[in-house]
């Protein structure tokens, strides 16, 4: 390639003031509209960052460093840019934006996934014990899942998982030899899920590394409240990423990863004598009950490209959608 | 430590549009003015570009995945994430920002340090020749150095760091015994400087790394243009991080790391018969020339705090200098 063939402005002379407007022309010779446009905003931000804090060399130097120590530490096992995400607030946000829900409608909330989803969960039969922890509190979970107008959905696939009443997902142990606390399970003709768990317990996110010294030093605490995830898939419906929350968890107002949401907080309640019968659990057994509401596929696109005109409106840009995502359309 | 007893607003029901101020308000009780400003508008920034492009959470992953390949990449004589930086203009950027220079001032301009700077360069007399590369072209480089009201400064510690006739700087070899193709100078009574060289060279940052891969997604070179580094340091005076680039050189007008400056242009010259005579060259000898002129610490500092000023006005801030840098004065 002979440079002086490019088709750019010459990048010589560049200062605070003309440097971002520059980087983004470097850029623009990118044939990938969805990756140009997400660099444009990116050099933006980067950019006024810095300028608006007027960052020092030093700064500049020690945030490289830690985001060197975080890429140090992730493994296997352990993703700590995605923790970091979640303490930033970055992780729910993207949740909140790929997965909007209708206003006003009674479509289930979403919220954070978490680091410690897995793909070899058993699918297990209705009324399946998914925990094998002799110490959690057993727990009763039977729940609906519907659409929007109300009608059951049979056939929905719905990951579950859970910490052990340690606090621990089953992958944080060294001995893993299999899946514990985690299962698949399937809506029946009623759109009717249950099966068996452990009550929920609050847990740290691990904070031995880089991301617990930033906490520490923003003067937050790595807990989580007490939660239980679920992971919906339908044919045509948008998958739903969700978790359930116990109320008066003593971090339900501080979780870590800001991932609480009151629609999704629930009790605890006791069996009682009608599901004592029917699920063939004692009386006083406990028991967490929610419906779950999943939105169409067709509805959540129509939704990600009102949103996404609104967004780009407000940078004065016309929108295309490509991929199901936003280009600024320069036609 | 009671979460309950924490002085903030319930962190419930997050959304895409109030997440930001929830997240700056979980960071507020850091106790350190300058990191709680950094983190606020850390957090602006990465949340209104995710906002901005609805980032996808395919994307935010292979986001988070880049930057983990970044991290493991880095080692002891490699650090990716500079690479990164400098690639997407910030590092240019933060050196502009911490060493303003006086406009309409004869101060010689900075530009990027860069990844290969070494502190175990030795400190050698007036004259030497710092580059043991036999296929170099030979260079004599001849410079003064100055105040802004011209007074030549005996005395200043001159870096100086080049790559060898292949492009390579002497930390890229893995057999390195000691320093090459580096010196530590000091002006002389008349704050000249003169060392015998090599004449520089073009060189491609290392690009075979996840940084080299976003360049070539880009449609972008990984060159630098043919240059030479100095670092200033004399007491009273700021510390100037600056290069000279090579005038026609093919990538002057494209620098992948934005480094380039008119001012900082030179041409290689013959040295002619004062040279020669002066300098015991033969008359053909390549010569290169300039003079710097550094800024006192006492003029740098008046400059940014009025820069930093400027920029937080713009975000409708007051601003109160802490160590040198702004927080926003909230009183």
């Amino acid at each position: 390639m002979d440079p002086s063939t490019l088709p750019l402005p010459p990048m010589k002379d560049l200062t605070v003031d003309n440097i971002t407007e520059n980087a983004i022309a470097m850029n623009s010779l990118c044939e990938d509209p969805r990756m140009k446009y997400v660099l444009e905003r990116l050099v933006t931000h980067l950019h006024d960052f810095a300028r608006e804090t007027r960052l020092s060399t030093n700064e500049w130097m020690q945030g490289l460093l830690f985001l060197t120590e975080v890429g140090k530490i992730c493994s296997d096992v352990r993703q700590e840019f995605i923790l970091l995400s979640d303490i930033l607030g970055l992780s729910i946000l993207v949740d909140s934006i790929d997965h909007p829900k209708p206003p006003n409608s009674a479509a289930t909330e979403g919220t954070v996934l978490g680091p410690f989803h897995t793909h070899d969960a058993s699918e297990l039969p209705a009324g399946s014990t998914m925990s094998a922890d002799p110490n959690g509190q057993p727990l009763l979970v039977v729940c609906s899942v519907k659409d929007t107008a109300g009608n059951p959905l049979p056939g929905i696939k719905v990951d579950v998982w859970e910490t052990d009443s340690s606090g621990h997902y089953d992958v944080q142990y060294a001995g893993r030899e299999g899946p514990d606390g985690r299962c698949i399970l399937r809506t029946d003709e009623q759109g009717t899920l249950w099966f068996r768990a452990i009550t929920p317990v609050p847990y740290p996110i691990p904070h031995d590394g880089p991301v617990g010294r930033l906490l520490k030093a923003l003067r937050r605490h790595p807990y989580r409240p007490s939660h239980m995830h679920f992971l919906m898939q339908g044919s045509g419906f948008e998958e739903l990423v969700t978790a359930l929350y116990l109320r008066n968890d003593p971090y339900e107002t501080t979780d870590a990863v800001f991932g609480v949401k009151d629609s999704l907080v629930v009790d605890i309640e006791r069996a009682g004598p009608e599901y004592a019968t029917k699920y063939n659990v004692p009386e006083d057994h406990a028991l967490l009950r929610y419906d779950f509401v999943l939105v169409s596929e067709a509805e959540t696109t129509a939704l990600r490209e009102r949103n996404s005109k609104i967004a780009l409106d407000k940078l004065g840009m016309k929108v295309r959608m490509v991929g199901g995502l936003p280009v600024p359309d320069l036609d």
